[in-house]
């Protein structure tokens, strides 16, 4: 059969070693910074293989990493695949029960982690040894290992000794090379597996000019973190460039953040919105050189409108992009169309607001109810598929949900979106908070956006109420302002929504609460407003006749 | 097992269609300009696909094309594909009994041709109908069928009444897509099949940073033949950016190429160097406006470095990018690295004369004649060895040439390389024409290119005889000038060679000749020079003892 060879990481690590052996790959540490160039980097990489393969592991066995942003971090990147072992990147910051969920569902059989988050990780050991009990060993990223009760070793001892020249096997190409566990915002947090080609084909397709490309004139510093879908694939991405590394280590503040760009020349850099949030305030209080500064990317929920004004205030490109851990994660990037590059600032700022335009190799659908394709008019709305090269078309173990969240090879993403006439993709809400009245959509989102808007409105959510003839209807919890006047705050909202939307949308009822709940990542907890106010005599007979969508 | 959706070339036209469906595909024509958007084209090649599966192809079957640059060939690149069959460009500047041969040994059962390319074609198969048994019908590529003895429809009549739509089938990854031969030189052409994941995988590549990227606001013009290894993939990789094309059409003149550069803006274009020389000449007695022109690409053969020189005067930059027909091509490019863009320009001019830095996603390794591998010093040189994802492992029906070419996964080029300390491939020599001496390689072409630039030498070509003790000693075959003296030349130029090479580089012997035999591609005839001139009297005993290498 015809056909190239596979496609794995190693070729991108080794151009770099070959060709860029002096960039540098830079950390902050608790002890100040630490700099590589790549052909240390290789070298010590090649140490952790060797390392890894003398330990046993090499053939699939899942190894873990519970660590922040650094270049030790960075090496398990390509020493942990490279060997034909998985590496499975830990959020440290969950709760210990999903730790111990995550490991046991995984059965790590090595952890790298942190000195700093040691402790953490020990407390979800020791507290339920079981769920660790393929955990043969853990190494802790330092010199030296600290008092812990834990089997441990110190990675520079653990890779020490060993050869810095590895004679990297060659894998096939659906070997899996990464595992990542969804946030599981509900239910159990969901493994999605990386192939060594869905790394390859996600590192090429960012490469690309409407991805997020890094050539080697770059110094790339990912503040998003590694054990979150890959740093969003940038280590691997810069590699392929020959970009340089930065990582800014164990929770960095805005100060540190702003050190870095400025001494390290960071022409990229990339994170969630409340990183940035951070920054500003900092950037407006002190004297920040941002001059290296060409792109920041966002990525993880939506980028306000504000920040991409201040960003390109101070001819900084924010870049917003759109991903899910099943998507590897990039799946679309919001840069601005050349034939958009005369429209007004607005209309530009509408654009790159939005979650993007979708990344070459990917396809997408947009379903509504009825099961029907929408158009792409920028009103109509429907659920996100999505299918690609890295776009998971599986979950580790999990069967049922393979049934449920995948369709004609399409991964059914839970987004709930609409797409305008250039093809920008914007989520309107989350398809399990939508809510479906007489056979239409109504964006619980939007509403919730357009209700804090309102001077009187602290926060409001949303939420689906079943309803005897309409299915559901809309109903608002309102956490009104100290000056606002609870009596009449009902009928002004009422008007209020009435003059951007239709009758059919306007929430039948609004209930002032105290305070929005909200789960333990700080997202709007929906479910338990819907598991106490899902009650149809709060919407009963308020919604009119004439309310019914056409 | 885990995994992406497979890797075809389904989702670049898709989302082409879906995001820019204004953007134009230009063609130059006998009849003048034909545009088309990819709305249009995208119905188009529904339209081909449909007509395509109702002729009862899709299924594997090889689908010939006969035609020079333009829209309807650029329709059969996705449409032919797309239906699971396999597109084979055939080379119509190739003599008859190549033709023959190559349609025979493909089986191809349809083949699309210009009516300008038909009566060369029709020769072909009615000298020997056999080699054509298996085509079943022509494909006029025009509005009506000349008179033909071919069983032929006319490309416009096969498509009409089709659906504009097409249901695209799921094409496993490892489908063969598209089928190229080899120019063959010496012996019968090889044919090289390119599978989806290839032309995915190349497409992706070259739209990386260090690649040829192409985004939706660049305006490609391939000038390079669609018959010649997809145009070096740029119809898709254009496809893929949402670039605007321009095609050429039938042999387009310098002044066409200016005029099409000129009217339809074009940023991009590329070809081999002797069309590029035709366009200096044209520039240079014309006034051509080259504002909108970015990038030149040039492959094929080597870039001199006066044409560098003239299109950085004109602000275009030439980019010098190498590979093969096995290479699918694009196998290295000569861009600047950014810690070169302080360097000198002379220096900038060398490095960017070499074929360039290996693409991202490739491995190469360059090994010499006692098989072991050459450091990056800018001297040492051995054959150039190259694997990757769209590296054929493998020649069409020809287990023999498989058995020779490859090794360890590698394709061994039969080009003779160095790679100097910044890792950029220079090529040496052809591996068959390198002259084996004392167990150390002298590169033939060098020793030319040196003889060339004396001002006694027109032409000059070096050879290895046989020699009982060096195993090949030089021998220098001269075409000297009108005025230069022959008595004195071989000890001139023998001096001449010492003042830049070692001792036992300089050629035992400089023979006159009238004319340097070329091959039907006007390269050097070496093999016909080796047969006639093989001759162990013209070098034995006349080379020094110490002339041996150390």
């Amino acid at each position: 059969m015809p056909g190239g060879s596979p496609q794995t990481l190693r070729p991108f690590l080794w151009r770099a070693e070959t060709l860029y052996p002096d960039t540098e790959v830079v950390s902050r540490t608790h002890e100040g910074i630490v700099r590589h160039d790549y052909a240390e980097y290789a070298e010590r990489t090649a140490q952790l293989a060797n390392a890894i393969e003398e330990a046993g592991y090499g053939d699939g066995e899942r190894l873990g990493t519970f660590c922040w942003n650094h270049s030790r971090h960075f090496e398990t990147y390509f020493g942990v695949p490279g060997t034909g072992a998985q590496l499975h990147t830990i959020n440290p910051l969950l709760p210990d029960e999903h730790i111990q969920y995550i490991v046991s569902d995984a059965q790590d059989e090595l952890i790298f982690v942190d000195e700093s988050l040691l402790p953490k990780l020990e407390g979800a050991a020791t507290a339920d040894p079981e769920s660790f009990e393929t955990v043969e060993q853990f190494i802790v990223m330092s010199d030296s290992v600290p008092e812990t009760e834990l089997d441990a070793v110190a990675y520079e001892s653990f890779i020490a000794d060993q050869p810095t020249e590895y004679d990297w096997p060659e894998l096939e190409e659906d070997r899996a090379a990464g595992l990542c566990y969804t946030s599981g915002t509900t239910g159990r947090p969901k493994g999605v597996e990386y192939t060594q080609q869905m790394l390859w084909s996600h590192t090429m397709a960012i490469q690309s000019p409407q991805g997020i490309p890094l050539d080697d004139d770059d110094v790339m510093m990912p503040v998003v973190p590694m054990f979150h879908v890959n740093a969003w694939g940038l280590p691997f991405s810069a590699t392929a460039g020959g970009a340089k590394h930065v990582y800014p280590g164990p929770q960095p503040e805005p100060a540190d953040l702003a050190k870095l760009i400025e001494e390290e020349d960071v022409t990229v850099t990339a994170g969630v919105p409340t990183v940035w949030l951070g920054l500003m305030e900092y950037i407006k209080e002190n004297d920040v050189d941002l001059s290296s500064l060409e792109r920041l990317i966002v990525g993880g929920s939506a980028a306000p409108e504000a920040m991409i004004r201040f960003f390109d205030d101070r001819d900084v490109e924010l870049v917003h992009a759109w991903g899910m851990t099943e998507t590897a994660p990039v799946g679309a990037v919001a840069s601005l169309r050349s034939d958009l590059e005369d429209a007004d600032y607005q209309t530009q700022l509408d654009k790159r607001s939005k979650q993007g335009l979708i990344t070459p190799g990917l396809e997408f659908r947009v379903i509504d109810d009825n099961g029907d394709e929408v158009p792409h008019n920028g009103e109509d709305f429907g659920e996100l598929h999505i299918r690609g090269p890295w776009v998971t078309t599986e979950y580790f173990k999990r069967p049922e949900a393979n049934e449920q969240e995948f369709e004609d090879g399409y991964l059914k993403t839970g987004d709930v979106v609409s797409v305008d006439e250039d093809g920008y993709i914007k989520i309107v809400d989350r398809a399990k908070d939508v809510i479906k009245s007489g056979g239409e959509w109504i964006s619980s989102l939007e509403l919730e956006n357009e209700l804090i808007a309102h001077d009187d409105v602290n926060e409001a959510a949303v939420i689906g109420v079943p309803h005897e003839r309409w299915q559901e209807r809309p109903l608002a919890m309102i956490v009104p302002t100290a000056d606002a006047d609870e009596e009449t705050l009902g009928d002004e909202l009422r008007e209020y929504i009435l003059e951007s939307y239709p009758k059919w949308w306007v929430p039948d009822n609004f209930v002032t609460i105290d305070e929005v709940p909200k789960t333990a990542t700080g997202k709007f907890d929906k479910k338990s407003l819907r598991d106490e106010y899902a009650d149809e005599s709060l919407v009963e007979g308020r919604v009119p006749d004439d309310a019914a969508p056409e």
